[in-house]
């Protein structure tokens, strides 16, 4: 049996997984922190030092998919730019990684393996075409079109965040205005409380958050379940700006099911309920939500390794 | 040879074609006037009898496809609901031409037939991931993945008009607010200029417009090719929005061509222009439009229909 590695090369943590079989769960796993801030450089040696402490001596059929956030190109294996970790413009990855192992490598999208893992081994199983949303930091995607990741013609497709659904709306971190992530992720959510607060509404987050510590949506989400009302309001919000677009997304690819996943989703039913009531008030026909299950990612912080699994050992 | 016949069922004209090859031009066509108002009975005995005034004589291997406004479900060939033609609910069109003539009958939305028209026959040949717009009265899409039609779970893909750009945006004639349709389409055109008319900016179209006829997007593109500046701003406008909103497809598809077709977009250079910038300025990263053609589309009133005869030939 191959070897297949499994790298997700997260803003702050640093996960790699070896498989001895074509599916969960992983032979071994480590989880250790990027610290992107040192540079492409320092944090590739990271990486390969990391593998070769979970390779196995038969490296027999040895195979490494990378899963990174985008804008990338998996064609050529070159992360292009990625928001969150400064200095990565252009690195090859897939080049370095090669010479060092001698091995085949491919990279992708983080939310388009997350995708892949949930559809083939989590929470859409069985489907033919899915939507995958992660809301977390940013907003990222995935979709399975006729039981095949789309990719796109250079593998640039699925950033469903980057849409604009609000003209002149506030700033995105891609730097362009309006788009979902800069309304409803994780720290839109955060900052619209702060807002909030500072205009002397009240609300337990003022307790729960310490001087020195950010306010995240984390938090938020905690204070929501506990029936805050400005935290369930402004949850609720971000709900249903997500829920409004997935009805456009739903009008464009017509999915079977839509899977959320993402350290936001796991705030839970008070932010399902306002995104799956906002879905199907904006659907312009009812058939676009009959049968279709808006259901939570199964596999959690794993989705992208399994997903880097899945895909080498399709290749 | 088999006969194929395409049918075109517009909310003002009904064209009807037969194709002797699998390939265009029609062997005959008729068009006549589709007279909605009338109800589905009389349209559909109108539609059954310009069939039977061009179908052979020897009728071998016949198969009829037709394309409607949607949204309709092709699976069941039953049209859903269009909003151009009151009265037509749930009209199981296939199942009546089916009986009439004893032939398979295939039923898709017109802008996917339209995009797969052109991209088999028209200005996307030999693309393999392709997003084609049509503008008129309406905006609507149809997208080729992989090299073939986006059709989705339930047939109901494509529908790339009615995704929301604009939060509280202006209603749409779905019911929904603030879709790309509602704001960049020939009635939003029209509108937006008499409205600043109406406050007094000047223009050419006050004399090019007489009182009984409705100013139209069709008389605004014209006023813009002769250079009237309300009319060229307000052009400029809509291809913005256009623009803006194919940067969130483009970043959802990724595709390797964007065709545009419909009346609107014969308005042709100032349009173009003002798509084209905006696409570019909108994107996430420059090779979302690196070797992206922005082309009109080749096949004009009968894309449609040539999509229809590709539907079938292909069946």
């Amino acid at each position: 049996m191959s070897s297949l590695i499994a790298v997700d090369l997260g803003g702050t943590n640093l996960r790699v997984a070896l498989f001895t079989r074509d599916q969960p769960p992983a032979a071994e796993l480590i989880k250790i922190p990027t610290l992107a801030s040192e540079g492409p450089d320092v944090v590739i040696a990271r990486m390969i030092e990391a593998i070769h402490s979970i390779l196995p001596k038969k490296k027999r059929g040895l195979r490494i998919g990378v899963g990174s956030p985008g804008p990338l190109d998996p064609f050529d294996g070159v992360i292009l730019d990625t928001p969150n970790m400064p200095g990565w413009k252009n690195i090859p990855l897939c080049a370095r990684l090669s010479e060092h192992f001698s091995c085949p490598v491919m990279l992708e999208n983080d939310a388009n393996l997350a995708a892949l893992g949930e559809w083939r081994h989590g929470a859409a199983q069985g489907t033919q075409n899915l939507i995958y949303l992660t809301i977390s930091t940013g907003i990222g995607g995935g979709v399975i079109v006729d039981g095949k990741l789309l990719r796109g013609a250079r593998g640039l497709a699925g950033e469903l965040g980057h849409m604009t659904v609000e003209r002149n709306g506030p700033e995105c971190g891609c730097g362009q205005r309006g788009h979902l992530e800069a309304i409803a992720a994780g720290p839109a959510i955060a900052r619209k409380v702060l807002e909030r607060i500072e205009t002397g509404e009240s609300s337990i987050l003022t307790e729960m958050v310490h001087d020195e510590e950010p306010l995240t949506a984390a938090y938020v989400g905690r204070a929501a379940r506990m029936k805050d009302r400005l935290a369930m309001e402004v949850v609720s919000e971000a709900g249903r700006h997500i829920g409004r677009h997935l009805a456009s997304l739903v009008h464009a690819f017509n999915p079977e099911m839509i899977v959320l996943g993402g350290g936001v989703s796991r705030i839970g039913h008070p932010f399902f309920n306002a995104i799956e009531q906002a879905l199907h008030e904006h659907v312009i026909h009812p058939m676009y939500v009959e049968d279709l299950p808006l259901v939570p990612a199964k596999l959690g912080d794993e989705a992208g390794l399994i997903g880097a699994m899945v895909m080498v050992s399709q290749a």
